[in-house]
């Protein structure tokens, strides 16, 4: 058995996030049928860096599997291109040590999120940047993504669903850029909780609108408590952008 | 009755193209149905600078309709905007003249094709830039280009299936540039025949991978044969950009 890590790149639009759910149309799924495919109805089960949300989407996803199968290296990309579905990419493949393990070998993840500021609705930016049609304080954004930087406790800035125990997360960089009619809000962590990019997101957007003060974040952080920060920013302008390792 | 003149925007993706046809989901009659709505059932019939083929988008379509409602001016984009489905946006609303018409009063036209070149599938391309992934010589394209500006009788270049009979069109320019992964050509001019910058950007293609001469241009012009020219380029890379009055 030889293990393949793979750089992946899909448009969420169309799927129910990553992971395998019943009777849903998932990256994961489609991921291990082509796999299958291959194997010539062979089960090859996929391991990614971590879940998407349905909408969101990816540039840089990482996955992994095992195949018995010898196909060379560079042959790998074509073969899966091939049979995947236009709405999602493999970039490259390569072979892995057996030790090498999407999920729990990540150091880092950076993923960005797109804002499209217009009061008019654009039929090509409607899956893939929120549009914002009110002032922003663009300034106030970046002060405030600063209070975020370092080791916290991200309690507030997770979904209330969360399954893991360990809230605790460092943020290694947050940019605010302005470039024409987009913001990008770019992050860059060790990891990050279910729904807390979206959260973090929307908790800037509230302080660029005036609702909520750079100097509040601190306390929204202390508090560990959802209720505290600002509403989770819709799916689609989200894209999981580069896994480290 | 009030005459209106509207610029609106489309992907086209989800479209059997501009006009009305049974049974089908086209611009045309998702924008009339959408009248007819607000006008209480009454059939509202639209009217467009043109049509264009399912998969190709609208960056600034233009059409026009008549309405008996006395709705604002300024009201009239969010009125339609509401209604209509995301992959479709009206970005101005006026009022015209009685003897205004969307397509007879057209003087000229910009389109813009986009190819993205590259090797590699990108999810976030595949409907909106054909993919490229062999090399071109930059130059012989836009040599060739400069060939077809002025008035010519353009019968190779438009579809076997093209009722007009007046096959003379002036175009005013043609550029060809490229910027990163991406070369755009923009064509100007006083109308195109149906299928007709699909077929110059596919015979571009042909001479900017060496299979064409830009010397050829004049020859297959005079030929006045659809099979003397290049092959039609995919809906997909497609965008009508503007329409001057």
């Amino acid at each position: 058995m030889q293990r393949y890590k793979c750089i992946i790149s899909y448009d969420g639009t169309g799927f129910f996030g990553y992971q395998v759910q019943p009777n849903k149309r998932t990256v994961q799924s489609v991921l291990e049928s082509v796999l299958a495919k291959i194997h010539k109805g062979e089960p090859v089960k996929v391991s990614g860096s971590g879940r998407t949300d349905a909408g969101v989407h990816a540039k840089g996803q990482v996955i992994h599997f095992d195949s018995s199968l010898s196909i060379p290296e560079d042959k790998w990309g074509r073969a899966l291109n091939s049979l995947l579905p236009e709405d999602i990419s493999v970039l490259l493949v390569e072979k892995a040590d057996d030790q090498f393990h999407a999920r729990f070998c990540a150091v880092g993840k950076e993923y960005r999120y797109f804002l499209y500021l217009s009061s008019k609705r654009d039929p090509f930016q409607r899956n893939y940047a929120l549009q914002y049609p009110y002032k922003l304080n663009l300034e106030s954004m970046q002060e405030a993504a600063q209070l975020f930087l370092g080791t916290h406790d991200f309690s507030s800035f997770c979904s209330a669903k969360t399954e893991v125990e360990d809230k605790i997360r460092s943020i290694k960089s947050i940019d605010v850029d302005l470039d024409n009619e987009f913001i990008t809000f770019r992050f860059i962590g060790n990891g990050f909780l279910y729904n807390m990019v979206r959260i973090l997101v929307g908790t800037l957007l509230e302080v660029g609108a005036g609702d909520r003060k750079p100097s509040d974040i601190p306390r929204i952080l202390d508090e560990r408590d959802r209720r505290c920060a600002g509403k989770t920013a819709p799916a689609h302008g989200l894209y999981l952008w580069k896994v480290f390792y």
